[in-house]
């Protein structure tokens, strides 16, 4: 039995407990959520980890990291800086999109040091191998994408992004309804280009049971990739977006009969005003499945910043419901991440969980918000410095500069406001 | 005449039509906007400076970098070197805050400097020289103030914050419904300090109509400052930040009446799920003046990322209606920014106020997206990098890459999803 079918039959699993004791929740709730479908707890039944995480209603929200080699730059023990890096600043969850010549033995070393759930693109990997036997990813056979879904699940992939959504009806929205940029999921782009050459169904779609059948058999959780995702603001909310979501939902129920549990990836780049409307639609379209946002991105311009702009995105898809929050780098659009940019991508992708759980009334936020502020009060600098979201670096912005009493900082000095109102006695 | 009393004679002044050229509206507009109070142009009668900026209803979201020495660290070239920074990355402000024994030669140096408006906060000013005169704020005198704010208008000073609405009311809700960490401003540390030494009415509130007469006869823009602001999530909106509220709405209208622009002063500390309710709150209890916040911040745990809280915040508190965001940089509640930091915290204050905008349909801020979007299309580098939030650094981004074909970047190389699209004749 998989997880969720255990759950359906309301027996409670070690990674329910877990998650419910992490949570501060009650076991039943979770094994309850997972049975509806709102709740998952991704982790490939051959794989064993240290952080077992769930995802989706009434949990804190969690953060994704992307990690992973290019064809152009591929270092395996960089790889593994990043996921300790990412670990290290509260990441949830990797994956590993490697492309290139060493990403088996990257997913490997990644899967093999990772203490959290781990996540992969299958359709990379068989890009990847059919560039090697020099054909292209147009000559694709579902053998040749089963194959690796099989030779990941095998490995203990925990989850995996599918786009299964990127289908003809999707394809034709996308080519009446023109946008400024298209497609920029990778594996939306696969899609596309295979259907436009042979004129026919996207496999991924058209054998989507069999592909269920492999992922249940290792119990690993599927994630529906929103390969029509906008990468622009003027293109959010659009034809072709609404048109895969609709499907997704039908999807993610198909994969639910089958005894797998789904997530249900979503944009991108989003205006604020549309935040709200593109998770409430995700919800009520897909029976509440858990929703993992990439961003959003608020604004197309904030290259080299693009951790900021999709902090600000990632906190109101989280406030208005979105579940997990894959990060974004400043090295987004411009070029792989170094681990610095994993460091800095983790850090604003938890300030905006934070925030959004914070906002939703979470106890855990606000305990964390009230020990800082007290901590404040009390000028008590070492409590200011634990709490910070990284207190290497509050340490290293504090230690720098010139401090002429212990107390205060210098920003104010003497003329501290708190230390101000502690004398008058308040 | 100030210039509100000639938009109220619907005269268009020079800096209206500047304003309004900038903005691509009509001087009409910009006039009616500021004969209603809903817009405001702070620029001190005796000072001429390049960037004359609108703030308020219709207009794009402003910026503000704070600036300015400590008692413990001064140094007058790096706070020119700051102005610089702000300037160079698109602040339409700078407040000096400076303390110490250089306040007086740093605030001429930067006024001289400045091609944007300057504004001060002149408390800072009288407690400094007090101090030197072995005397404390809470032996203060309004002749004392007065006599600072006279002298910062003849220097040229554009705009003041000035606490006028901490009163006996404020500190009676003050110390009537405890807060976790009382009060965070400056100047409204000062006034509670004196106020409960002397046991009377704050003399700010007091001799209020004999400051706005210094104001007035400089045309000096106020800012009514937010002593009440909350500098802990747990107490915002809060009694004593809404009593004061009140009495800034009051202390508004008089200075409309007395011929001084005005703008209000905002928190602070404010969790995601409160930011509308206290823009909409202040718009409506003060007349729908400009209304100028500082942050908010939507978390109190991000300690050397607060840049990021206060973008979060900023970005949701414009799109409900702030007209103006008081950065906020890396090194908040730590220590006194660096050059570097002020870059950072305009940067992230300018992606904040760009995506407002952006939601709020400004057509500049589409504009923008959709240039740097067609870009993306093209693989057009060398618009992408110009059209970036900061150029310098997404070049340094993109040049520090192992690149192997030009057009894509070594996040996908040759399985770039723009590329790949193109290939398939989309």
């Amino acid at each position: 039995m998989t997880l969720i079918e255990k759950a359906r039959k309301g027996i409670i699993t070690e990674e329910m407990e877990v998650v419910a004791e992490y949570e501060g929740l009650d076991p039943g709730f979770v094994c309850d959520g997972i049975a509806r479908g709102n709740i998952v707890i991704p982790k490939n039944r051959l794989r064993d980890f240290e952080n077992i995480r769930g995802i989706g209603r009434g949990l804190r929200t969690k953060v994704n990291a992307n990690i992973g080699s290019s064809p152009y730059h591929m270092d395996v023990e960089e790889e593994l800086r990043k996921l300790g890096a990412a670990v290290e600043y509260g990441a949830d969850s990797v994956m590993d999109l490697s492309l290139g010549r060493k990403l088996i033995e990257i997913r490997r070393r990644v899967l093999d040091a990772s203490s959290v759930m781990v996540g992969t693109v299958p359709i990379y990997q068989t890009a990847f191998e059919l560039s090697l036997k020099k054909r292209v990813i147009t000559d694709m056979t579902i053998d040749d994408f089963l194959s690796t879904v099989e030779k990941q699940a095998r490995e203990g992939v925990d989850f995996m992004t599918i786009h299964a959504g990127v289908n003809l009806n999707a394809l034709h929205a996308l080519e009446t309804d023109r946008r400024v940029l298209d497609v920029v999921s990778r594996g939306g782009s696969f899609l596309i280009a295979w259907m436009r050459k042979n004129r026919r169904e996207s496999p991924l779609f058209e054998f989507y049971d069999d592909i269920l059948d492999v992922l249940a058999s290792y119990d690993v959780t599927i994630s529906l990739g929103d390969g029509m995702r906008p990468g622009a603001t003027a293109d959010a909310t659009d034809r072709a977006q609404i048109t895969e979501l609709v499907t997704l939902g039908e999807l993610a129920q198909r994969a639910w009969d089958k005894g797998v549990q789904v997530m249900i990836e979503g944009p991108g780049h989003v205006p604020l005003q549309m935040i709200e409307e593109n998770i409430r639609l995700q919800k009520s379209l897909t029976h509440d499945a858990p929703f993992y946002v990439l961003g959003p991105l608020v604004t197309d311009i904030a290259s080299g910043y693009d951790h900021i702009a999709g902090a600000i995105g990632g906190t109101l898809a989280a406030y208005y419901g979105a579940d997990f929050l894959c990060y974004v780098t400043p090295a987004e659009h411009l070029r792989l991440p170094t681990v610095e940019h994993v460091r800095e991508g983790v850090i604003a992708s938890k300030i905006a969980a934070h925030a959004a759980d914070l906002a939703k009334g979470m106890r855990y936020a606000r305990e964390m918000d009230d020990k800082m502020s007290r901590a404040r009060k009390d000028l008590d600098w070492k409590t200011q410095i634990e709490m910070s979201i990284n207190p290497r670096k509050a340490k290293a912005l504090r230690d720098s500069s010139e401090i002429g009493q212990d107390e205060v900082c210098t920003m104010c000095g003497e003329f501290c406001a708190i230390k101000t109102i502690k004398d008058a006695g308040l």
